[in-house]
């Protein structure tokens, strides 16, 4: 094994698949986690295969410790997976993004750099859109490097607000935006979501949109059950602070009567 | 297209134009977004020509939404106008100053050698001078390098508090702090505002100073239009807060009488 | 003496010794000071002997002053004991960890170069384990590189939760994962603590498990008393607050009777 | 005149005076601006002349104001004094110490790039030492980078508490910490001060013992009268604090009466 030095970003390579044309896809932890959620339900489903880690002396100086007492050290991944029909597929997950802005740039670039070392250009990055109340059906809105990509997802139901001024912040947008100056082409898939909580609601209805675009026909029943989980939960405490609220009412009433 | 990577500042030249002697004039985003708005409404009316951007690992890692849906990284945008009787321009504005002192300084290095490399011996910094209460008629406060351009200033109205120890944070002062050591000349341009809120009045004083001294003709309209505009939505807050008060104050009588 | 320049992590050797095939122990500041305390408990009984300090542009601008008045400046240090038996050692013990990330992981990986120089490949690292509340007969959990080594250590008493999720960090996980890319091995061990206090009642237990298993026989009559000594504070603070509370209650009853 | 780039430490030289073993000594601005306070004078006093200046990338991206309008870049000072009988002084003084952990260490190798260049190895360091209370009569405590300095000190006067684990923070402690590292040897005064005000009263003390042991002789006049103003401000604000706090009983006694 060779030796390894971590530097803002840090490559370890596994294998380098030949891949014709593949198509870029991002989900990293962010609003909602959806980007992640969606990109590690997609890896799961078509069955992608782990080539490459990036290590970066700007995400957090950290391990995790797995269920059998081994650690590992956090990192961001890079799967791929060959398409007979449809493009190839390099997808982008991982524990975290760069802590701070000249971090992020750096690791967007190292990405782009791994994109284009493998013949992608368009690359889809998928998050949340934080709206800031609970959501029942989310929608997916978009932005893209160019107009007639737009017009492209508005086929498949992805809204545009039109509305100047939005921001994207951190992977999803720089990838894009850094990805422009080397004329590559791009999409950032955004599921509306509280931004309160993880959201896998929101990241089924980013990877239904994503995988139609593809072509690719995929399962969603874990995303289901996840957000049934998710749900669960949520409704739970809903009922709790209604108890909390009711009792608390009864001994107001009590004080005054 | 050559490929770009971004590093602390990066400059991408669309044209590298012929100027003589070209004066630079800065407005970037700061107090009151004084700098900007003046530099912008210069910008449009001379109809100046973008040249060049700068992008910067130390602007945030983030892009804009445009009102189609498209995407556009932040940066900075150099723009020029050639002039007949008087100076040429150069104008510098941008989504974000710097984040880090840093940074700062490095993207005013960057700045500054793109002025020398064009000629340009003369610097203009555009911003706002907060004051903390609103103004009805700001004046225009000033700084330079050299005392015989605060004697020029003053001609035009420049106002000097002759008060040891005020300074000038970011873009606006490093640009004429840096330039110093490099022999050029330069003054800060300061239109004075409360500091809570966007103001295009203030920058209108700027504009008018700086035309004036550099003896240019434009029409002031849109800033107008734009001070309009902050004026009525100030004065409905304005209202809404009298309302509001007017409302408690009676509600506190119900309740005494 | 050469003259030294500080970088992120600069090593000034004081000896060369040689060794055959050394255990790294690192112990620094961390939760409960556990990781330190142990560390430097070792040192003391073993007499381990220093052979070189580390200096980082990340550790704090300072000196302390000793008792004679006399200053140094803040750095890790390293010690080795050579052992007839048993395996040699190197301990790295220090006033402070790196303080920003990037420095953490530099500093890390100078470490691990020292520890490769020497011909070290097992790594142990100390620290405590936060449970937030008091905690009479502190247990020691653990981590490792390798599911053998947490097979290992359970042996020793050592307890693994086999939940998913937990971290490790600073230099304590960080030496092990970076490790782990260089093929080195190791594990951590992490004395239970509340967190709230310097804790050498951890630290003893951390530091009996290890010495266990390197088959190294110490006093830990030292650790005893300091644990005494805090004991003794806690117990004087925790007093005080009863009195207190008692003289409030009585007060209040005054207020009411 | 030269092109200047700054970077975390760039030293503009307007002279290079020779000078024999001369003692540097550093006053930057710190706790109660005790040091910076004191440098200043000593620079008055003696007339000392500037020869070089330091400019940083660490330091705010700022420039001050003159009372004639014109600007300066925030800097550090260097300044010189030969002396017939003892011996040649440098003085460092300026605006700012560095901001950042790695700028400060950066700031102080560069000060003592130039101690070394002009002979220097002996260096002298000024500062406030905060007792967190008001000091009628400031005494100065010490440290120094070895014993016989120590012994020396204590016969000027200079206090040594004789405890463990005090820390000197920043340019005051790392020049002599760094200093050492590098064979030179050096002391650090600090006048006891409250820490809430400039204090030129302390000031006086930390340079009435550094001239004593330089064996300088210069007025304190005009730090007295620093030290009056600063007294009538302190006394004014406390007589307003009293009369507040009287107007209010006063006012609690009508409610109750």
């Amino acid at each position: 094994m060779e030796k390894i030095r971590i530097k803002e970003a840090t490559v370890v390579y596994f294998e380098k698949p030949k891949l014709k044309e593949p198509v870029l896809i991002e989900g990293l932890p962010g609003v909602g986690n959806v980007g992640k959620l969606a990109a590690e339900h997609l890896i799961d489903e078509i069955k992608a295969k782990k080539f490459a880690e990036i290590y970066s002396t700007d995400f957090p100086p950290q391990v995790f410790v797995n269920a059998d007492g081994t650690i590992r050290l956090v990192k961001n991944e890079l799967y791929y997976k060959r398409s007979r029909k449809g493009k190839d597929l390099i997808i982008l997950t991982g524990d975290f993004q760069g802590m701070s802005p000249k971090g992020q740039y750096i690791l967007a670039e190292a990405v782009l750099d791994i994109a284009e070392e493998f013949g992608a250009s368009m690359i889809y990055t998928l998050g949340g859109y934080g709206i800031g109340m609970e959501v029942e059906k989310p929608r997916v809105t978009g932005a893209a490097t160019h107009p007639e990509i737009v017009e492209e997802l508005k086929k498949y139901g992805v809204i545009f607000k039109g509305e100047e001024g939005g921001g994207i912040i951190g992977a999803s947008g720089l990838l894009l935006g850094l990805g422009m100056l080397r004329g590559l082409r791009g999409a950032c898939l955004m599921g509306e979501t509280s931004g309160y909580i993880v959201d896998p609601n929101s990241a089924r209805e980013v990877i239904k949109v994503l995988t139609k675009m593809l072509g690719i026909k995929i399962s969603f029943a874990r995303l289901d059950e996840k957000a049934e989980e998710v749900k669960k939960i949520t409704d739970r405490i809903r009922n709790l602070e209604k108890t909390l609220a009711e009792k608390e009412r009864k001994e107001d009433l009590r004080y005054i009567g």
